[in-house]
């Protein structure tokens, strides 16, 4: 296989998938475009936690055991603003607060979040391209029966308790594609858009939301394959499936599929799911059924190799 | 003894007096106010070390053995800065930045440095009024050959390296006294203020540039009364030595009191300087010769006691 790919990722499955691409692909045949949908403003400073969990998943700084976040942490400076009375409710450890203090301290200095990330993943020794999917502010926010609600507050205030009724993408009308994004959709060598396995409606879709996107991936001859983030008709985390029921759909990968109709040339659905291969290959996609559950590094190398397959392979 | 006790204090040898007169005086009876010239803004927060310094002692968060900041410290998130190429030459703790991302929420939500000073050492438990000494920026500045130096700057990126040849307090001729400190200066039962074992020169002149303050404080009827810093004709801690030295000032007890000239009735010195008493005596002043090193509760308790004795002790 020759060209380029980007992937589309949201946070921590997604990161994981994005690991395994950088441990098959050299720097300059990958880019790499991260929800920024989830990112918010607290205390001051501006969180991007798919960013993060994609840097730190790249550093090898991730916290395995916990499963986000950054590994040896500590929580001292949250459990001071607790003391103090502050809010406590999004629990930032002391490593974390220290990328988000220097992200905010350059973004006051009027540098672009595609800067200051390419700052902050070159610093932690990441060669492979990490890019926002746009540096303007776009804002996922979910509808509930107490109105719309800051995608954070319904995930990790409200833990996603919330019925959901719909999702909108507040800015993404108007946000630019990040100039690293941009740059990737329209390289000539553009091989493959690989959609990690990332949550369609709130990791995914503000990425499809933003302009010019939908039509640039769905453009002919770049083939489009999605990881499902379904394992046993489940999410392995995450709100997706209690969310997919919420919006009506049966939670099953041919609704993803059909979800991503008319974008998607081949799904990866995880061996648990084999069932539904037929049923999707009746729809006109390739499918492949493979291991999708990333227990280690050789999991994620060996799944990000079964993706490129499809595009020809690894050299 | 009847009355209200102002206190001016400066960061670490300030607060220990602070914490004995607390323990001497009830709440009602005591207002200590602390210089915010050493304050400075730091990865967008509001960094005020010597109103923390007061704050932690208060509390008995102190670090003890270190002699500065918080106990139980970490020093998590200033690794993580230092390793993406943020700046880490002032040392923040874990524990210390969560009351600073705390302090900053409320500054930027448009609360006096007052107001948010009140909430903060509430919430630690301190019953007793702790204030600024403004809450309008005012920033202590030292004179080198190299140009004027924002403190922090000289006290703790240069290490107090430089020769300093003189000092400023930019703002302070447009800074209006803190409502808590203006109206302990107002009460009709004001019995003394008390300068505590601060430098004379950088922190405990900020207060006294403040427009009013002087005029105040040596109002007649309100004895001054200070400790001396200098133990055994040096400082503890901190660079006044050097810096009474390089402004052409012998370093004695006589400079400091010709220092306070006019304002001062009474020096509290170092038994070690008992040799220096005889001479301050012949100034007019009144001297009280006992031993000002506090280490521990008791010490600071009894030094706030023999403080007190002046004005007519502890009831």
């Amino acid at each position: 296989m020759s060209g380029h790919i980007l992937a589309l990722s949201g946070g921590v499955g997604g990161a994981k998938l994005a690991a395994g691409l950088c441990a098959v692909l050299p720097p300059e045949r990958l880019t790499i475009a991260v929800n920024t949908g989830d990112d918010f403003e607290h205390l001051g400073l501006t969180i991007c936690p798919d960013l993060d969990s994609v840097t730190y998943a790249l550093a090898g700084l991730n916290d395995t055991t916990r499963g986000w976040g950054v590994a040896d942490e500590t929580w001292q400076a949250m459990e001071m603003i607790g003391r103090l009375g502050g809010p406590d409710w999004f629990n930032l450890g002391d490593r974390d607060l220290g990328l988000h203090l220097t992200r905010a301290m350059h973004l006051r200095d009027a540098k672009s979040l595609s800067e200051v990330t390419a700052m902050l993943t070159g610093n932690l020794g990441i060669a492979h391209k990490v890019v926002p999917m746009s540096d303007d502010p776009v804002r996922t926010q979910v509808q509930t029966d107490a109105g719309w609600l800051d995608f954070q507050h319904y995930f990790v205030r409200e833990q996603c308790r919330p019925e959901v009724r719909g999702v909108r993408f507040d800015g993404a009308e108007s946000a630019a594609l990040a100039p690293g994004l941009a740059q990737a959709l329209a390289r000539p060598d553009l091989a493959a858009v690989v959609l990690c396995p990332s949550n369609p409606w709130l990791s995914v879709d503000p990425m499809l939301a933003l302009p010019g996107m939908r039509e640039n991936i769905a453009a002919p001859g770049v083939p489009v394959i999605a990881v499902s983030p379904l394992v046993g008709g489940t999410a392995l985390k995450g709100p997706l499936a209690k969310l997919m029921a919420e919006l009506g759909q049966p939670v099953s990968n041919l609704a993803i599929a059909q979800h991503y109709e008319g974008l998607l040339d081949h799904l990866v659905i995880d061996e648990t799911d084999a069932a539904d291969a037929a049923d999707l290959r009746d729809t006109g996609l390739c499918v492949t059924v493979t291991q999708t559950v990333m227990r280690d590094a050789q999991d994620r190398e060996r799944l990000a190799g079964e993706v490129l397959a499809f595009v020809g392979g690894v050299e």
